[in-house]
């Protein structure tokens, strides 16, 4: 941020300008007047530069991480590699079982993507699990670990302050969020303001000087749809705007993060909000899920939200799988909710009319039209399982050439009827056309109608 | 709807009534103005009487049957009860394959919901899959064929007009509704009007004889994110909405099918237009698709869409599985997409604030943080799902009991802290009292303070 506020153009802007097809000056710009983040810690060479602001691609997250039913560094790394394969532009690694420091450390040091952590994870696990011995001085040894080892954004729950704790007693489902109730816990143990709101300067310095993007953490976020956008909520909110400022005043990078569980209808005021609030910080949202009732098909519930909150605006979606509610992801859940958050994201960018999005569509949608199965898969978002549904009832390799799917057959598919259909408009306009010049003819007229439409 | 028009409440009436928590008077308002329709051939009396409007739940159609690719009675049945049991409110059977008749015979004979069908779909089978042998005649023999086996909805092609068909020439997907590119097919071949258009009313006397309801087939519907909007479609929808008046001066309960493939900048217009072209006739949608990129995962693609549109007011979702574009559904695909769609539509109706809708999740969400696991499956969109899902964790008995999942285990449940929170304020609230209370003593005034907060 301090390159960019300085009118230069550091060689991660350049990389980034090619990735999204834009000036690395427009790049430079969004990010000096905070509109976008460059996660990058100068502790992480193996990263490849991307960028999140609403101008640009809408990102995807995906959530790793052990827990302490269930740890393995293996398959954590696994899990890394599933993400990226499947599209994750950043992955945040929410250990907060055994061994948090070695599978972050194999996670950074195997990611081409940004790694972001929620380190108040850690600092708890240092001290077994007792909300009240946690402090400041703790946290920030934390923080400089994990900035030695590379990470390049962190969420901190700085904007749940003391007073707002009451706000939340009514709440069908209180504080659903981790950090948000650790810290919630720690402000009535000790009757003290939240210690990451009031060393906040303190924690940018840290920030400042290993290039970590904050993610100011939604700690009060709704937990279900009754209690979305309620005082509690947007109270944060306003606090996190603050931060925001201080931030920025100290050349940190910075986003937003938001909800949770919103409806539909509620969606649009969120981004709005958020906007406002927050001077246009990049927002970066769980989700929303738009209903509570699907507990296992959570990657859907919340696919629908996300689409609609990129679509006004969104930067970066953080996905939801299956397992949200119920369990720990694994590699399969994963892919189910990349894929699902892959499609919110395009989605969105189609609706935005981003070029290369609907570049994408069009292109597929040319194969479709004109039967070109192995083009139509490989443009896909997943090839291997468009091809795998498509040889389910059509094995053969000849089927490949057909110009139907089994879902009509050959007699009713309405594309190969459209096809005819053009072949017959051609001849019969051409029929027209010379129908009509002859009429012009007849009174003299010079008309010249090419041999082939 | 004649009946209704004639301020007669049938049992039908009551009955869905009931199921809607409204009044049987609102249900025959509704009725007769149009704005709703109770699909419900006199001949299906297997039927449970349903309704179909936007100031209702919104509905979800599944489609099945077979195609000459693959075809087989039985396993269209299976498929039926599939999505009935997963909460289809219609169904329709779509066959193009063998024993059309037989396999819609089995379906009706089974089915406790409406069945629609596309009657053009026989004809053609009829005239060995040659479009041009296609007649009025032929046509409205299947029709009554269909009518006397107790089909309860029925659509029709009748608005793609000669004129509309030139549109689509410039389409990067032409013309993608079977129903369509059958009538398009024919009228070129014929040099006329659509015979359905011609005869619209004749068809209007079948329908009235069966109280059949219409469903006003958008045969140059997009089928692609480029052809969305267009000048085809709109056209067209023109055309549905002279066919509502003539429907309803006939007494004939009408709807009107609304695309297939639009971004989600463009689905707001879309309602709005059918609402104005078409005098608020129910709009009855396939998805939308929101993007063309993701074949196989379609029933996400259009999920967003979906919950969009019904948000804005359609009245019934038809699905789509993650078969489209590539096969033909099957069982698990057919579940697959009731899934999703169930979804969309009840987003919608929590969107909406339906209160049925909110009550459902509202006590899941009340089940969820107080750790009643068992009500929380229950409550659930699907049980088997969220139970299995939750067992791969944390299987044994016990974890039903326990506290936490295994997504963030003991120490990290943020909704085991926040109940230890609201524990801890309410000793802190009930101190900071009794401090008042004491103040206020001091200054000679008596206060109460019951003992249990």
């Amino acid at each position: 941020m301090f390159y960019a506020r300085s009118n230069i153009i550091t060689k991660e802007m350049v990389y980034v300008a090619l990735r999204e097809g834009v000036s690395s000056e427009f790049v430079r710009g969004e990010i000096a007047n905070g509109h976008a983040v460059l996660p990058a810690n100068i502790n992480h060479p193996e990263t490849e530069p991307m960028i999140i602001g609403s101008k640009f691609l809408v990102k995807v997250n995906a959530n790793i991480g052990n827990s302490s039913v269930k740890a393995d560094l293996d398959s954590e790394v696994a899990k890394m590699k599933t993400a990226v394969r499947f599209g994750a532009d950043t992955v945040m690694d929410l250990s907060t079982g055994t061994q948090i420091k070695d599978t972050r450390g194999a996670i950074i040091r195997n990611s081409p993507v940004p790694i972001g952590t929620v380190p108040i994870y850690e600092a708890l696990q240092r001290v077994g699990g007792s909300v009240e011995k946690l402090s400041w001085e703790l946290f920030e040894e934390v923080m400089v670990d994990q900035a030695l080892q590379g990470v390049d954004y962190m969420t901190i729950h700085a904007g749940l302050l003391l007073p707002y704790i009451p706000l939340t007693t009514e709440r069908v489902t209180g504080i659903v969020s981790r950090g948000g109730s650790i810290m919630a816990t720690w402000s009535l143990a000790h009757h003290r303001e939240n210690f990451l709101y009031d060393h906040f300067e303190d924690l940018c310095e840290v920030a400042q000087r290993f290039d970590i993007t904050l993610s100011l953490g939604d700690g009060i976020r709704p937990g279900s749809i009754a209690d979305a956008n309620d005082e509690a909520q947007i109270s944060e909110l306003r606090t996190l705007g603050e931060l925001v400022q201080i931030a920025r005043a100290n050349y940190v990078q910075v986003m937003v993060e938001g909800p949770g569980h919103v409806p539909i209808d509620k969606i649009a005021e969120n981004v709005r909000l958020e906007d406002e609030l927050c001077d246009g910080a990049p927002f970066y949202t769980l989700g929303p899920i738009t209903t509570d009732f699907a507990p296992g098909f959570d990657h859907i519930t919340s696919a629908i939200g996300a689409a609609i909150i990129a679509t006004y605006g969104t930067s970066m979606l953080c996905y939801v799988t299956p397992k949200e509610h119920l369990g720990l992801p694994d590699a399969d859940d994963v892919r189910a909710g990349m894929t699902a958050y892959k499609i919110a994201a395009h989605a969105a960018d189609v609706a935005k009319g981003h070029p290369a999005a609907l570049r994408r569509d069009l292109e597929l949608s040319k194969a479709r039209f004109e039967f070109r199965w192995e083009d139509q898969f490989n443009l896909a978002l997943d090839p291997e399982v468009a091809r795998s549904f498509h040889d389910e009832t059509l094995p053969a390799p000849a089927a490949k050439k057909a110009h139907f799917c089994s879902m009509c057959g050959p007699k009713f598919c309405s594309m190969s009827l459209s096809h005819r259909l053009r072949k017959e408009q051609r001849i019969e306009i051409r029929a027209k056309m010379e129908e009509k010049s002859a009429e012009f003819r007849s009174m003299g007229s010079e008309i010249y109608i090419p041999s082939q439409p």
